[in-house]
C-alpha cells in the first residue's frame, strides 16, 4: 500500500447560499483545492453527499460534478453514510491512491440543505435514522441526542452547564473562522435560555442547517514531495466502523461503539495513542455528542468529557483542543461536507496557517465524522511530512 | 496492487416484492453470496444504491445493512452513480481488496422501487438526469433514450424492428432465468404494438420498475485458491468514466462517451481486446441502449449494432452473446442492484452453471453498467482462474 498525502484544501463560505445551486457550491471549493495543490489535472474524484435526492431532487452526483468541473471523463463516485459521507469520501480517496489505481485524487463533500423548507430538511435528515422503527414513530435527531444527553447526565453527573459550555467554546473558536456560518460568540446563559428543542437540548445545543462544501487533493506521499509547495500532510491512519442504526438497539446510550471501533482501527494503523493527538475535529452535531465522542476517542475517561470542557482542556489554548474550527455548531453542518471540512481544518492547523485559532505545536491531528445517531463513524489521523 | 477474485454470488427473485422491505431484499442476496463463498466472516462491505432516500425514505444504508446482516462493526459504504451504482460498488470492493486494506469484502446492490407510486418512481429515476436543465423542463428517461434512438435510426438506418429484436432476444434469454421478473417470451409484433411511451419506444422497449438485490464476495486471488470450492473468477479489468450529465451537452447522441472510455480503461488493464470477450452483460435500460453500447464496447462497427441483433450474433448461441441473463429488459432493473447482478451472471457463466442459458466455451466475460443517459459508466472484465 502506498503512503498518501494531502496537498491541497479548499472550502467556501458556508451559510444559506440561496443564490447558488448545488453544483456551484461544490465547484467553488473544488477549484480552491486544485489551486491550493497547484496541480494541472485530476485522475479521479470522490464526493461525499448524504441526500441530494431529498434536498434538491438530484442524484447521479459523480456525473454532474465531474461535468461542471470540466473534468469528465474522469472516474468519479459519490459515497454516502449519512452525516459521515464526507469522511467516507476521504477514505475512498485514500484507498484509490494507496492501491495505486490513481495518482491524484479530488475528494469533496457537499450538501445544499436550505432549498427545502424546515419540514423537508427535518425529513431528509431523519432518513439517517431507522425509517421503519424510529422515524415512522415520530422521532427526529434532536430527540435521539436528547436521550443520549439524559442518559449521560443520569449516569455520570454531566450537567446542563457543561453541555452549554461545548456550544460556547465552539462559537468562540468559530468567531475566528471567516468561513463559519454562525461566527457569533454566545454565553452559557444564552444557550440555556434559547428555545427548547428536545429536553435538555435547546436550539443553541444543535448544529444548524447549512449549504456548503469542502475539498481536498490527495496524492501519493512520494509525489507530494515533488508537487507540493506547502507542507504535505500525510494520512497516517484511517478507520471506519458501523453500529446498529437504531439507538434503541444498543445496550448503552452513553457510548458510541462505531466511533470506538473506528478510532481503534485508525490508532492501530497510525501507530499512535490518544495522548499523541495534538488536536481533533469531532462531530458535535449536538453538544452532548462532543462530550461522548471526546471520551470514546480515549481523550478522557468515560464520564469525564463534560468536566474537561468546563476546565478549558478542550479550548484552543488547552491541552487537547477540540473543534478549533468552530465545529459543526458554529462553522455549520452541510452534512455531506462536514467530514471533508474537518480534514481541511486539520491541514490548515498542521501547516500553521489557521490564523487566530491556530493551535500551538500542532503535530498530529485527528478527525471523527459520524452518521445518524452514531450508526457509522470514520476517523482519520494526519501528520505533517 | 493485489489480484482480486470473486468467490461467492447471490441474487434473490426479482419483482414487485411488496411483502419485503429494503433491508429484507438486501439481506436475502447477501446471505446467499456468503453461503456460496463458504466464508465465516466479512472484513468490509460496499452497497450500490441509487435512491433509497426518494424510493423509501431511507439513507445511511451502510449502517442499516451491516446492522441487519449482523455484521456491525465492519467498515461499510454506500456508493451511488444513479443506475451505475452497482457497478461502482464492485469497483470500490475491488480497490479495497487490491489495496490490501481488506481481505474479504461483500459487495451488494439493492433497490426497492415499487413502494412509491408511478409518479414517485418516475421522479426518483429522473434525478439521474440534470435536475435544473433537463428534468425541470419535463423530460424523463424514455424521452432521452427516444432522442438517441431517433438519432441512431437517422444516422445509421437502424430500424424499428431491430430495436424490437433486442427485447425479443432478451426475453427469450430471461425465460431461462428463474430469477427474472418478466420471463415471458415476446414477439417483434408485440413490442411494436405495445403502448407507445416516447416515439419510437413502446413500453416493451423499456426495462421495468423492480425490487431486487444482488451480492458478491470478493477476496485476494491468493486467498481465493484456498477458500473457494467453486472456480474463483478473477476481475482482470475495471474501468470507470463520466460524461456530461445532460444529453443536450453532447456533440453526438449515437455514442456514449463514458462507456467508450470506461471500456478502453478496462481493456487496457485486462490486456484483452473486444474480440477476446466470450460474452457480455450490458445496460439495456431501453432497447436502443444495447445497440449503441454493443458498438461502443468495440464488438461491432459504429452503426452496425442493429444489424448484429437481427442476424443472431448476440443471441446465446451466437458469436457474441449479449445479456444471456435476460438483461435489464426481462430480468428486471432495480437500479442500484443491476451492476452487481451483471457480474453475478458472468460468474455463473464462467463457472458453467448457467443452465438453459449457458454460453458454450465462456472464457472471458464483460459487464457494462451505466448511469442516467450515459453520464457515467463502469466496465468490468472477468476470467476464470
Amino acid at each position: 500500500m502506498r503512503d498518501v498525502a494531502i496537498i491541497g484544501v479548499g472550502m467556501n463560505k458556508w451559510g444559506e447560499l440561496w443564490q447558488k445551486s448545488l453544483r456551484d457550491v461544490f465547484v467553488e471549493s473544488a477549484l480552491l483545492a486544485v489551486k491550493d495543490a497547484g496541480v494541472d489535472h485530476i485522475d479521479s474524484m470522490y464526493v461525499g453527499c448524504m441526500s441530494s435526492g431529498l434536498f434538491v431532487g438530484q442524484e447521479h452526483l459523480a456525473s454532474l460534478l465531474s461535468d461542471y468541473l470540466g473534468m469528465g471523463p474522469i472516474p468519479a463516485a459519490r459515497v454516502e453514510s449519512a452525516c459521515a459521507s464526507g469522511g467516507l469520501a476521504v477514505r475512498m480517496g485514500f484507498m484509490d491512491v494507496a492501491s495505486g489505481m490513481s495518482d491524484i485524487v479530488l475528494v469533496g463533500g457537499v450538501e445544499k440543505m436550505t432549498d427545502v423548507g424546515g419540514d423537508g430538511a427535518t425529513f431528509a435528515l431523519s432518513t439517517a435514522a431507522d425509517q421503519e422503527y424510529e422515524v415512522y414513530h415520530g422521532i427526529t435527531f434532536p430527540g435521539l441526542y436528547a436521550l443520549m444527553a439524559r442518559s449521560h447526565m443520569e449516569k455520570y453527573g454531566t450537567t446542563r452547564d457543561q453541555l452549554a459550555q461545548v456550544a460556547v467554546k465552539n462559537h468562540e473558536n468559530g468567531s475566528k473562522n471567516p468561513l463559519a456560518q454562525f461566527p457569533q460568540k454566545i454565553t452559557v446563559e444564552q444557550v440555556i435560555e434559547s428555545i427548547m428543542v428536545a429536553d435538555p437540548l435547546t436550539i443553541l445545543d444543535c448544529s444548524p442547517i447549512t449549504d456548503g462544501s469542502a475539498c481536498l487533493v490527495l496524492c501519493s506521499a512520494d509525489m507530494a514531495k515533488k508537487l507540493s509547495k506547502k507542507p504535505p500532510i500525510k494520512i497516517i491512519g484511517t478507520g471506519n466502523a458501523t453500529d446498529t442504526i437504531a439507538l434503541h438497539s444498543r445496550s448503552d446510550f452513553t457510548t458510541l461503539n462505531a466511533t470506538v471501533k473506528a478510532a481503534e482501527r485508525a490508532y492501530k494503523m497510525a501507530g499512535v495513542k490518544p495522548d499523541d493527538v495534538s488536536l481533533a475535529e469531532v462531530h458535535d452535531c449536538f453538544t452532548i455528542a462532543e462530550i461522548i465522542i471526546s471520551e470514546d476517542l480515549g481523550f478522557f475517561k468515560k464520564g469525564e468529557g463534560g468536566k474537561a470542557v468546563g476546565s478549558g482542556i478542550t479550548a484552543v489554548g488547552g491541552k487537547k483542543p477540540i473543534n478549533a474550527s468552530g465545529g459543526l455548531k458554529s462553522k455549520g453542518h452541510p452534512v455531506g461536507a462536514t467530514g471533508v471540512a474537518q480534514v481541511v481544518e486539520i491541514v490548515h492547523q498542521l501547516r500553521g496557517e489557521a490564523g487566530g485559532r491556530q493551535v500551538k505545536n500542532a503535530k498530529i491531528g485527528l478527525t471523527q465524522n459520524m452518521g445518524g445517531s452514531g450508526g457509522s463513524a470514520v476517523v482519520h489521523i494526519m501528520q505533517a511530512m
